[in-house]
C-alpha cells in the first residue's frame, strides 16, 4: 500500500503565493474533503485532468484560505501517480495550516526528494534524470542549468540506453554461443566485435573524460590564492567578490552564505581555496607554511600567486622556482598587486625578475581596482572551459563517473580478452559487468542504499 | 493603455517549484511566444480557461525549463484580467531566467502589491479587502489569519456598505425636502432618522471600539519588561522566546529577525518593549532612568515588574509605588525572579513587603525555569482579548480606524443637529461627510496617494 504525501513545493519563507503538493491514490479523496469550490455543486472527484478549480481549504466549519486547486491525473503527472496542487496564499501560518489539514485527512509528509522518487519508481524518469532534477534545482550558472536541463530531458540516459542495447545484442551472441558450445560454432563476428568494443570503449572514455569539465562547471574551477600575508590577497578577493554580486544584485536569496567564495566570471564558476597559512617568518623559509600551500596547489586547476610589488620577499626567487615545480601542469597566473604604489622604473625591475617566468603576469592594484577587470579575462582564459551547448552530454557526477570508471575498466577487459581470444563465458561476464555500471547510472540497477543516498540530497517538496 | 505585469509570486530563493505570474491583455500571447507545450500543435492561445498545460519555456532554439503553465482568462483571474501562471524548477537561476525573459517579451516587471491593485481597480475586491490580503499573506497566528480571511471574504465591506446604504437612503430623503424646500415638506420623519442615526452610531462606534482587539492581536499586545539590570530581565525573555521558538520550530523560515521580540502564547501575540534604561544608581533615586520607564509603561497594556528575590533595591517600596502609580489602568504583573535562591522566611518576608500589592504576584526561577508557564498564564489571562469567532469583523488597520473616528463624529454631528432641529443642509452636508469617511475604507473614495501608500507596502509578486 502506497502513501500519499504532501509537502510544501515553494520556497520557505512568506511570498505572495505557496503551492503544496500532494501525490498518491489518495490525493483527489483528501483534497476533497478539505476543499470547497466556489462554484456550486463542483465534484473534485469529477474534475477534468489539467484543470483548475478556485474554492476554500476548510477545516470544518472554518475556512483557512481561498486557494486554487490544480489537479493532474495518473500516469500524467510529474510522479506518475493522481497529483494536487493547492495554491494558497504564501503566508506560512496558512501554509502550515493546510499541511498540517492534510496530514490529519490521511496524508504523510513527503521525505525530501520523495515526489522525485516516486517519478522514478513509476518509470517517468530514470535515475540520472532524476538526479538532475536536484542539479536543475541548485543551478547558479548558465553552463550548471544547461548541464542538468539536458541530462534532465534524458540526453545522458539515451547515450548510455544505446550503449546498453549494443551490448546487449553483442553478449546475446556470444551466450547463444555457449549454448551451442559442443558444437563449437561462432555466431558472434569477433573481428565485428571487436571494432564494436573499440567504438563503445571510446564512447565511455569520452563520457568519463567531461568529468573534469563537468565537475569544474558544477562545483566550481578550484583557484588557489597563494600570497604572503600583507600582499592584498583577502582585498582582492573582495573586490572580485563585491563585483559579482553586483552582478547578482537582481537575484533574490543569492546571499553571502550560499556564493561563499565562488565567483561567477564570464558564466564560469570559481571556487576560490584559502591559503591563509603563509605567513612572512624570515629565519626559516622551509616553515614559511609551504607545505600547507603546496597542498593547496595540488587541488586546485589554477594558482594565483600574488605578490606585492612594494615589498619582495628576500626568498622570493627561492619560493617562486619551488611554487612553478609544485604547480607543474596547472595554469599559474603571477600577480603584482599594489601596482599604484612603484614607478616604472620599479616595475622594470621586476620585470626583469620575473622574465623567466613563462606563465601570465599581471600588474594589478586590487584597492584600486587597476586591471582587476584584466584579471578576470586570464581567469576565463586559464579556464580554458569549452562552452557547453544545449544538447552537450557532460558527466558531472561523482556517482556517475565511478560507475563510467568501472564500466570502462570492464569494456578494456572485455577488449583485451578478444584480442587474446579467451573463451565466450569470461567474455559474456565482462560484457554484462559492464553492462551492469551503465545500468547503474540509469537506474535499472539500484539498491535501496543508492536511492537513499540520492533522494535525502534532495529539498523537501520535490 | 494598460500593461502587462509579471513577477515571481512564491516566496524568494530556492525550493522544488516556483511561480511566476503573467497579468494583462498580452499575457497569454506573451507566454505563447516562449512556451513550446509537449503536445504537439497545441496553441496557448486557445487554451480553455482554468487548465494546465505542460511544456518547455524557451529562449530561441536554448530550453530554459520544462513548465506547467496555468491559464486564467478575463475576468476569472485574481486579478480580472488574463493571467498565466508559469509554473518552474525553482531555481533561482531558473527564475530569473524566466523573468528577464518575459520582461524581454513585453511584460513590466510589476510593483509590490500591482496585482493586488489591479484586483481592486477592476472591480474584483474593494480596497479593504485588498488591504486584508497583505495582512493574510503576514499573518502568523490563529487570530491574526483569522482577521485578515474575514476582511478579505468582505465581512467588512458588507457592514460598511449596509450602513452606507442606510445612509444614502436618509440624504436621499433629506436632500429631496431642500428641492422642495419653499413648500416646507418633510419627507424624512424626523423621529425615523432619529433612531436611524443612533443605530449608525452605535455600529460605527462598535467597529471602532474593536480597534484596540484588532490591533493588539495583529501587532502584539504591549508589554513593559520593567526591572532594574541583573534582575533576570534578558534571561526571562530568553526562556521565552526559546519556548516560543521550539513551538514554531516546524514553521519555514521563521526567523529570529521576524519575530523579533514578539512571542505567541496561547495564540495571542506579546510584543515586549525592552526598558534596558534603568540601572541602579543608588545615590540618585530620581535619575533611576525612571522617567524612561514611565514612558515604556505609557505604551503597554501588560507591565511585568520584575524583582530580584535575593537583593531588593533599598528604593524598592518608593519604586513600587510609583510604578503602580504610573501603570493605573494597565496589568502590572509582579514577578519575583531567582526564587530557587531564598528559603521559605524569606519568601514570607517579601510576602509581607508586598501585601498591599493588588496585581498578580508570581515567584519565578527564568534559569531555572521554575513557574515560567504560570507566568505565561498569567500573561494570556492579562490580555483578556476576547477570542475572534470566524465571520467577527475587527477593525486592525490605523487607517481604517482613523476614518470610522471621522465617521463617527460626522455622525454625532448628524445626531445633534437632528436634536436641535439644524436646517437639511447642514444635515445632508454631515451625512454626505460620514458616507466620505466609510467609502475611504472600502476605497470607493480614494487617491492615488492612499492607493500608493497602501499597495507599496505588499510583498512584490501579490
Amino acid at each position: 500500500m502506497k502513501t500519499t504525501i504532501t509537502a510544501i513545493s515553494t520556497p520557505p519563507g512568506t511570498g505572495g503565493i505557496a503551492v503544496i503538493r500532494v501525490s498518491g491514490d489518495k490525493a483527489i479523496e483528501i483534497c476533497n474533503g478539505l476543499f470547497v469550490a466556489a462554484r456550486k455543486d463542483f465534484d473534485v472527484n469529477q474534475m477534468d485532468a489539467n484543470s483548475l478549480v478556485f474554492g476554500s481549504v476548510k477545516a470544518g466549519e472554518e475556512i483557512i484560505d481561498e486557494v486554487v486547486l490544480s489537479l493532474f491525473r495518473a500516469p500524467h503527472s510529474f510522479t506518475g501517480e493522481d497529483v494536487v496542487e493547492i495554491s494558497c496564499h504564501g503566508s506560512v501560518y496558512i501554509q502550515q495550516r493546510i499541511l498540517q489539514l492534510l496530514i490529519q485527512k490521511g496524508c504523510t509528509l513527503a521525505a525530501p526528494g520523495e515526489f522525485t522518487q516516486r517519478a522514478f519508481l513509476n518509470g517517468k524518469m530514470d535515475l540520472s534524470q532524476a538526479e538532475a532534477v536536484a542539479d536543475l534545482i541548485a543551478s547558479t550558472s548558465a553552463a550548471s542549468h544547461r548541464m542538468a536541463l539536458n541530462q534532465m530531458r534524458g540526453g545522458f540516459s539515451r547515450e548510455l540506453t544505446m550503449l546498453r542495447t549494443q551490448l546487449l545484442d553483442f553478449v546475446s551472441l556470444v551466450e547463444l554461443e555457449l549454448d551451442f558450445s559442443e558444437e563449437d560454432v561462432e555466431f558472434a563476428n569477433r573481428e565485428h566485435l571487436k571494432e564494436l568494443v573499440q567504438k563503445i570503449e571510446v564512447a565511455i572514455s569520452k563520457l568519463s573524460d567531461s568529468f573534469s569539465v563537468g565537475n569544474a562547471l558544477k562545483n566550481g574551477i578550484p583557484v588557489a590564492l597563494v600570497g604572503e600575508t600583507n600582499v592584498g590577497k583577502s582585498t582582492l578577493l573582495n573586490v572580485l567578490l563585491n563585483e559579482e554580486r553586483a552582478i547578482v544584485s537582481d537575484v533574490h536569496g543569492t546571499t553571502r552564505d550560499v556564493i561563499e567564495d565562488m565567483i561567477n566570471i564570464g558564466g564560469i564558476t570559481f571556487r576560490f581555496i584559502d591559503t591563509a597559512g603563509i605567513r612572512e617568518t624570515k629565519d626559516k623559509v622551509e616553515n614559511l607554511g609551504i607545505e600547507r600551500t603546496y597542498q593547496k596547489i595540488e587541488q586546485a586547476v589554477i594558482v594565483l600567486w600574488i605578490l606585492d610589488c612594494t615589498q619582495l620577499s628576500e626568498h622570493i626567487e627561492w619560493l617562486t622556482s619551488r611554487i612553478e615545480e609544485k604547480a607543474a601542469g596547472k595554469k599559474v597566473i603571477l600577480v603584482f598587486n599594489k601596482i599604484d604604489k612603484i614607478d616604472i622604473e620599479e616595475k622594470e625591475v621586476l620585470d626583469q625578475l620575473f622574465s623567466q617566468f613563462d606563465g601570465e603576469k599581471i600588474y594589478i592594484s586590487a584597492k584600486q581596482r587597476i586591471n582587476t577587470d584584466e584579471l578576470q579575462k586570464a581567469l576565463v582564459k586559464a579556464a580554458q572551459l569549452p562552452e557547453v551547448q544545449p544538447g552537450d552530454v557532460v558527466v558531472n557526477n561523482v556517482r556517475h563517473y565511478e560507475a563510467l570508471q568501472n564500466a570502462l575498466k570492464a569494456i578494456r577487459r572485455v577488449n583485451t580478452g578478444l584480442e587474446s581470444g579467451i573463451s565466450g563465458d569470461f567474455l559474456s561476464q565482462d560484457i554484462r559487468e559492464c553492462m551492469f555500471f551503465l545500468g547503474e547510472i540509469t537506474g535499472q540497477i539500484s539498491t535501496d542504499d543508492i536511492l537513499g543516498n540520492i533522494f535525502s540530497k534532495f529539498c523537501i517538496g520535490k
